[in-house]
């Protein structure tokens, strides 16, 4: 195969990587982005926006169960969840493998979602039909301020922050996303690949810490991201002495245990256990604006 | 730069990842194998043996902590180490963190030893003048197939089985180890990318069952090596009831709290935390001879 055959994101800090490609399917540019399909060799189909990969029929799941289950599971009595993005439909059927009465879901793009209805029907398996579900073609800040009920959990399903996803890093977003938080509400959300990405993470992080009391960093393995591991954030809006921290909680007594391809019970808590240069950076106030090389660490390691 | 000023190891199942580099440092070939030394953007200087990536200035201690931490903590006692290769001195330095009487290190090509000496003197730190060291040049199954004392734990911090490696993953050399490992001992061994190199993690999983009771995989990113989810094995000749499984072995009262750059207390368990796929992969006997998607889940999910 020619080097046209493979396809990559651009390098981060002097790192890349690159999957064999056989064909590209789709390539459409909507009123936001471009809308790619390609198919590739290590993850079958997989979604580009403006590209960046999004989603591959092969690890689709793993960034899907961990961006769902750890939030609903930590939430003692999920109902009501937002979706915010999400526009491939995984994140919305894993919503559905719990016991919700609603699931809003508020995508900017309503041709990501049809793109992916043909194409990658695999990962939304059927959720947009389900009679649970709404779906909303709206700017997702703009939903959040407007009128409408509260929620047990806001996920939020977004490119990383270039192009249309900038307003959901936004005070603004956040400020307008815990005023729709029912009591004892979470947030989850992506938040970028920890080394690679630095500027991301930091920026949630800090953002979040602005409106909510309890907020942890959890990290999975994601094969066609860049990086590899990938972070996402927890935010609880109370850490109420009558039941566990949300970045800690397990699932409650006589709910029905979920066991995922790639999410278990275990991961619940394991998840949370992030290596010790990870847990410095993230505080240190200058994470995120660094260019320093992918593993730098502004620490001394205790045994040097 | 030009396309030249790449580095990367060949492609694994149509996935690659490759680094910018500034310069070769080092080319060397001795009796064993190609040595070289690069200077690598993300990473600082990385050694490289056979073209592979062995080693690298910033993230060493994540793959050096996981492997030595993990099994000295699990084990009750650690007095007497065997290093099985780890020229570059990274496994020795941290094994002398711990409480250790002597570490014996038993690496077949000297040339290594000296160019992570001359080039990357940061890692072994000072570690192979420690009057506890005593470092031999030789063959490993020879050195344990002949006379000398039993070892608490044994560390095999080996490249992949390609090459010199091949002989440190086979049924003779896991016998050699067995008969002189002490009472209640433990073998650790680095097993590759448990997605990419399912064929090394399968095949020692399954030597190691043949004369281990207890045999556990864990997990470590490691961002310079291929696919960045690394897997790790620790096998225990005995499950006493008297004791926890080493497996899921913490740190006995009284002896000091390992805290490193990458490796804290909760990861001594939150490491052997396995996605679902994984623990099923695993046990799979066709495990490793598979070429299929880097994801390919041979089971259905308990949602499908």
């Amino acid at each position: 195969m020619s080097d046209a055959a493979w396809l990559a994101e651009p390098p981060l800090l002097g790192w890349q990587q690159r999957f064999r490609v056989r064909d590209r399917l789709f390539d459409q540019r909507s009123a936001y982005q471009r809308i790619e399909i390609w198919d590739t060799v290590p993850f079958g189909r997989a979604l580009l926006l403006d590209g960046a990969v999004q989603t591959t029929q092969q690890d689709e799941f793993i960034y899907h169960e961990m961006l769902v289950h750890i939030p609903l599971v930590a939430h003692p009595n999920p109902r009501r969840v937002l979706v915010v993005g999400g526009g491939d439909g995984g994140c919305l059927r894993r919503v559905l493998e719990h016991s919700v009465r609603e699931v809003v879901q508020v995508e900017i793009d309503g041709q990501v979602v049809a793109a992916c209805r043909q194409w990658l029907p695999d990962i939304s398996a059927g959720a947009y039909d389900d009679p649970r579900c709404t779906l909303i073609i709206e700017d997702a800040v703009n939903y959040l301020e407007g009128p409408g009920g509260a929620f047990d959990v806001i996920l939020v399903d977004s490119t990383d922050p270039v192009g249309v996803a900038v307003p959901l890093f936004t005070e603004r977003f956040y400020r307008a996303a815990v005023k729709r938080l029912a009591l004892g509400g979470l947030l989850a959300t992506q938040s970028g690949s920890p080394l690679l990405m630095a500027g991301e993470l930091g920026r949630v992080v800090r953002l979040l810490a602005v409106h909510f009391v309890d907020v942890g960093v959890y990290l999975a393995n994601i094969p066609s991201y860049p990086g590899v591991m990938w972070s996402f954030c927890l935010a609880g809006l109370s850490s109420a002495a009558s039941r566990k921290s949300p970045t800690s909680a397990v699932s409650g007594k006589g709910r029905r245990a979920i066991e995922g391809r790639y999410y278990t019970p275990e991961l619940q808590q394991a998840a949370f256990a992030l290596p010790t240069f990870l847990q410095h950076l993230i505080r240190e106030p200058a994470y995120g604006a660094a260019t320093a090389p992918v593993c730098a660490v502004p620490v001394k390691s205790p045994f040097d």
